[in-house]
This record gives structure tokens, sequence and C-alpha cells, in this order.
């Protein structure tokens, strides 16, 4: 099938999201029955303002730079695409410029969207193929192993925690508890992979509470006095998930802007809350960090396996389109034998789109505060090896595409 | 002279405080007139508590280890020595240990106690030698052009700006501003640090709000809506030392612990505070991060011509001393020309506790919000290069000390 086609990167920005748009974009370049490779500028919404560019515009360095570049640069967005009205404008913008191809990196909204735009042009009887680029440092995609973003997010972060780790343990006579906060609306699989940092009982982080595990607050009080008692310090992770038994997030945010574009309650004060509760009821000082957008972004420190997967799935979703698979996602599949080893394989749109990859239960220790060996055998793979960025000056260098827009239909 | 030395370190600890501390270590290990080679647990206070411990029994490998590993490993402190009381044990615990050097790795306060004890022994005819390494991120250092600690603090800071600003880029539409809180309780060295990130006007930081600007809340949200009319994004950096006009800080920190040790108003909440005003003022939702101690202690992202430096000092304090220095500390000197050098100089350990160098009013932009080429030019040299930490399994592996503590007296 000949045609144009357009990829959109939409959610959450990861350090590792740019390597999944290069895999597309310079697997698409390579395929004569793909005429025009567009970019959709801040993911759907490009679509429906019209605003998109030509990638065959922009210079190979600047599209090879997509690989040690964080965030979106094509633009992200999180705008919800519902209405009938909507999807029929996607499909007249898609018609209107010949794109037969669409490439959505996302997480399970970007899915869904995806499968509906599919389904619409099946039913106009508009030949057209949407493929799914798994993405999002949540890893709470179903039908893959892992999700691309999810492996550097959590070496970043648990690189952080050990280092402000040896900060606590270096000036615990007066700093004497740290809390890090770390990002997981619904799933503790990020906050959980800061475990990796701890490889005896000295190293930090101490406490890991995780939104799966209700917050029981005089269990955690003796937890903590514990680590007082013994070596004096208490590094805690909070997710910023984490939970009373109640339901409710242990800290809410108020205010104008307390829920999302989604209509998600805005999180944010999980560590002020836990720093305050040490401080009142346990009686020590305590400190607290927010990384937030900091954690998702690190490609200074990304992992190489995880940008080499991102950028695997990219390549793969236009391999499989342009040879006629439509309505699926690209997973990854691990080995089930030593040492690592992932491959890829497919899932469909709409069953990813409905699906969430809980945090298994079974990787909690007893107690509630920290995680087990099986899930350091899960999570280790995915941090190894570094990315190394471009530098410039002592600073790393990233891409900016120049954007040249399409003018009107 | 022959006799023992005994290094410690106090203060925040930095990424590259252990360097300093391997550059004594090393050199002391060098002169057959130090006999022992001993640490202080934890700042002065281990000499108080007779906590020292024998370094001469760890492994060269544990103490290159130093090299690349964040924090103080010698363990650091916050107690202001003040009493006369204080400083005889002091000195008393010295003679008892035979103990002739004394290297203090740390700021002001440190500066002023090793000047103390030294005073001390030479009224009491001791024959001793006290000498300061500096060490502080605040590059607030009087007689030194700037301090070590800091070039990594800004090089790692200022990554984290251009890496968060990417995803505010990526993401405005949602996420229109983010507030990125930056250490510095006085100057705005720290938040001015992260300017080198910004190499056009597209990139982050927009905004840097600095101690040495009182806070101009309609100019401010001026400058912010004018970003949002042309680039339709804002990224700021604020330092916790921003002050409105009437030399209040812009958020102080309420409860039981609002002030440290040495009586500091303890701050945090100035991100909070700019996030909420911009939520409420120019009604756009933002985002705010505080990264907190994460900042200082970025050893798989530091400076190495930072971290070289920091050891410079501390092999020169050692030198210095054996040559029969004393009552100094160690400064940085750059050579007037370029390319960029450093030497090593020295200055009176009181005039430098009772100095301070403030952040050049002439480097602060006419509009207050921004900082010169002049700051441009003499903070990129510092943080060229960057330190390769040793890695195991996908994460750093940092050093610690066995500490072999001496028995009492």
């Amino acid at each position: 099938m000949k045609g144009n086609c357009i990829v959109a990167q939409s959610g959450g920005p990861t350090a590792v999201i740019n390597a999944s748009a290069c895999g597309v974009i310079q697997e698409a370049l390579a395929h004569s029955e793909i005429t025009g490779v567009y970019a959709a500028h801040n993911g759907i919404l490009g679509v429906l303002n019209g605003e998109i560019f030509d990638l065959r515009q922009e210079s190979r360095k600047t599209i090879e730079g997509l690989k040690t570049s964080p965030s979106a640069a094509l633009g992200s967005c999180r705008y919800k695409v519902k209405s009938d009205a909507d999807y029929a404008k996607i499909l007249d913008v898609f018609t209107a410029h010949d794109i037969r191809y669409f490439f959505y990196i996302g997480g399970n909204d970007s899915m869904d969207t995806a499968d509906k735009v599919a389904r619409l042009a099946a039913q106009r009887g508009y030949e057209f193929r949407a493929m799914g680029v798994p993405k999002t440092i949540d890893n709470d995609l179903a039908f893959t192993d892992h999700c691309p973003g999810y492996g550097s997010v959590i070496k970043y972060l648990a690189t952080m925690v050990m280092e402000a780790g040896r900060d606590t343990e270096a000036i615990y006579t007066t700093d004497t508890v740290n809390v890090i906060e770390a990002m997981g609306r619904n799933a503790g699989w990020i906050a959980a992979g800061t475990a990796l940092a701890r490889r005896n009982n000295e190293d930090a982080p101490h406490v890991i509470l995780l939104p799966e595990v209700p917050f029981d607050k005089e269990a955690f009080k003796a937890k903590v006095r514990s680590y007082l008692d013994t070596i004096h310090r208490c590094v805690i992770v909070v997710s910023e998930g984490t939970k009373n038994p109640d339901g409710a997030y242990i800290s809410e945010q108020k205010g104008d802007f307390a829920r999302d574009a989604f209509g998600h309650t805005q999180l944010g004060g999980a560590a002020q809350y836990i720093k305050s509760l040490v401080e009142t009821e346990v009686k020590v000082k305590a400190r607290f960090a927010i990384p937030s957008t900091i954690q998702r972004n690190g490609i200074h420190w990304a992992s190489l396996t995880d940008s080499r997967e991102a950028y695997l799935v990219g390549r793969q979703a236009v391999i499989h389109a342009v040879k006629g698979v439509s309505g699926k996602m690209v997973t990854l599949e691990r080995s089930p034998h030593r040492p690592y080893r992932c491959a890829t394989g497919l899932a469909d749109l709409a069953q990813v789109a409905n699906g969430e990859k809980y945090f298994p239960k079974e990787w909690i220790t007893p107690d509630g505060f920290f995680v087990t060996r099986d899930f350091f055998d899960y999570a280790l793979p995915l941090i190894q090896g570094e990315v190394k960025p471009v530098m410039k000056e002592g600073l790393p260098e990233f891409m900016r595409f120049e954007k040249h827009f399409l003018q009107g239909e």
C-alpha cells in the first residue's frame, strides 16, 4: 500500500520516547511504500489542528539526534479523543493528506485512539493501517513484558536515591530522614525500581511506600524507628500514589488545578506529608525531594538497553505496517532464559487499551515496605548500559526539529 | 614535624568533597613526617566524641574510590563549635592521640573552627598545624576564585533544567509552566548556574529568581506572560533564598523544625509558592520540582574539572602543612588568560571565616531575571568534563570506609 505516514507522540514524555520516534522515522524513510513521512505536532492535537510537519525536510543528523534527546521532540499532549466528531476530523485530515500509515507512540489512551481511528477508516473503506508503539514510565501496559521508558526512569531515580542516600548517611546527625517522591499514580513500578539502589542494609532506600499497600501509619513509624535504632537514619521513597486504608491519597493537591485534563486528581505532596509525619510523630528532622518531571527525562543517565528497545519497537511498528499489519501494538517479549534477551511481538490495540499491568503483589515483602528478589531479577536487566549524550561545552546538546509545517489542506 | 594527622569533613555534602578527602589522605600517606592518618567521624563531632578511625587500615581501592563517591564518606556534621570547653576538649583529644596536623574540609564555619583550634594550640605551646580545604556548593567563600563542589552542582542542575525543560516544551498544552527550586540560602550562585542550560531563546531556563533581586511580583508575572505569548511555556528556576522586597523569604517553612542547628531558617516551599502564584494569578497550570540534596551529590554527572580541583586542594593542604604552613586555607586562583587554567594559593583561615563572596550585581541582567555573558565566561570552565563513576550492574558503586575506630585514650 503506497501512501504517506504520520507519527505522533502522546502523554508524559520519557527519556527514550524520541528513540522510538527515531526508529519509526528512519525505518519509514527506508521503505518505498511510504512516500511522505510526517509528524503530528503535539500528538493527536496536531492532527485535529492541522499542525503537521514534514520530517523529510529535517536533517539526518537531527533525526539521529532523537536517540540522545529526552522528552517528546514531536510535541505531546494529554488530549483525550472522545467525540465521534473528533474521530471524523482526524480521518478527514488523514484522508486530505493521503496518510495511510499512523504510528502512535504512547500509553493506553493512545492505543485506544489509534484503534478507533483504524476502525473508523475500515468503516469508511479508507485503506489505512494504525500501529501502536508502547511508551510509559509507569510500566503498566498489558501484553508487554515492560514498557520503553521504564528502565531509564528507574535507573536514574535509583541513582538519585543512592546519591541522596549518601548525603543522609553523612549528615544524619542533623538531617536524619530523607523522603524522595517517585512518580506513579496507580502502580508502584517506579517507586519499586529504586530498590535496585540497595545492595546491603546500609544502602538507601530503607523503606518504599507503594500504592499497592494501604499506608499503615503505625507500622511505618515502627519501621522508621527500627532504622533509627540501628543505622541512625532512614531514607524513604514514597510513591505519589500512596493511599490511606480508606483509599484516599495520603496527600491530595488542592486548588483550581487539582485535576488534569482527564479528570485525574493531580498528586503531589506525598513527600511533604511523610516528612511532616516523621517530624511530628517520630520526632526527628526530615528533608524531602520531589524530582517530578526531572526523573523521566534523564537522557544523560538513561538505560542503553531501554533506549535500544525503544528504538526497536519504533522500527518494528513500521516493518509490520508495511507488511500489512494494522490495529496492533508492538510488544516486548523477554526470553525465559538467561542472559536477558528481548524480542518483539504484537498485541491488539483494543486489548492493550483496556488492560493494565499491576505490580505483582507477590513481589512486595511481607511487611509491605520493600520488594523481593524476584523484582530485582525482573528489573535489573532493564537498566544496563548508559546512553552517551552528545556534549557541547560541558552540557548535553539536544536536537530540535525545524518543523516545516504543511500548508492548509 | 613528626606526628599524626586527622582529616574531617563538615557541612553540607557535595559530589566532590570526597575527592578532597582523597587528596588529603593519599598525600598524607606519602609523607614520612605524617605517621598516623586518622579521620574524625562526622566532622568535629567525631573529635569531641572521640570517634576517630584509622585510615591506614582502609584499602587503597577504598581510598581511590573516594574520587567517584558522592557526599562525605568520613561523615559530616553541622555542629558549630562555640564554647571554650569544646575547643579545649578538641585540643585535649588531639594531644592524647599526638595529632599534629588537622585538615578540615568545609566552609566558613569549618575554617573558623580550624583557625581557633590552631590558636589555642599556639597558646598552649602544642606544636600543631591546621589547614583548611574549601568545600561548598554555595560558592560563597572569600579569597578563592570558586569553591570545589560548585562546578558539579551547577553542571548537574543545569542538565536537570535542560531535560525537564524539554518536558515542558513537549507538553506545554497542559503543563505550561515548570518551577525548579535551586539550593542557595544567601547567594544566587547555584540558581544562576542553571543559566548555562540556555543556549537560545527556546531553551530553559527562561526566568531565574535570585536572592540578590527582591522579588517583584508584577514584573515577574509580566515576564512569565511574555514567554507564554511567544513560546507558549515558561521554565522558572527559583533560588530557595529568594526574598520579598521586605526581606522575608518568599516562603518560609513552618513547624517544629523550622530552624537548623545554627538557628538559620530552614527554607523550602519557594517552588510551591511560585507554582501557586502562577496558577492563581497568571492562570496557567504549573508544576514544580525540588531536587533538594539530590543536586549536590550527583557524582554520576559531576564535573571532572571540579573533581580534579577538589583533589588538588586536598593534596596541596598536606604539602603546605608538611612544609610548615598553618592557619591557611588552600584557594583556587584562575589564570587571567585563556584557555582556563587554575592554580592554588593560600588565604588566612580567619579572613576566610569572616568573609563572604557575593554574586556580582553586575552579572544580573537589568530586568533582574537572568544573568549576563560575564557569568557564562566565569562558570563554563568549571563544568567541563565528566567524572566516570565505577559501575556495577547498571548503577554506580560507591565506596564505604570500614572505620576501624581507635580505642579510648
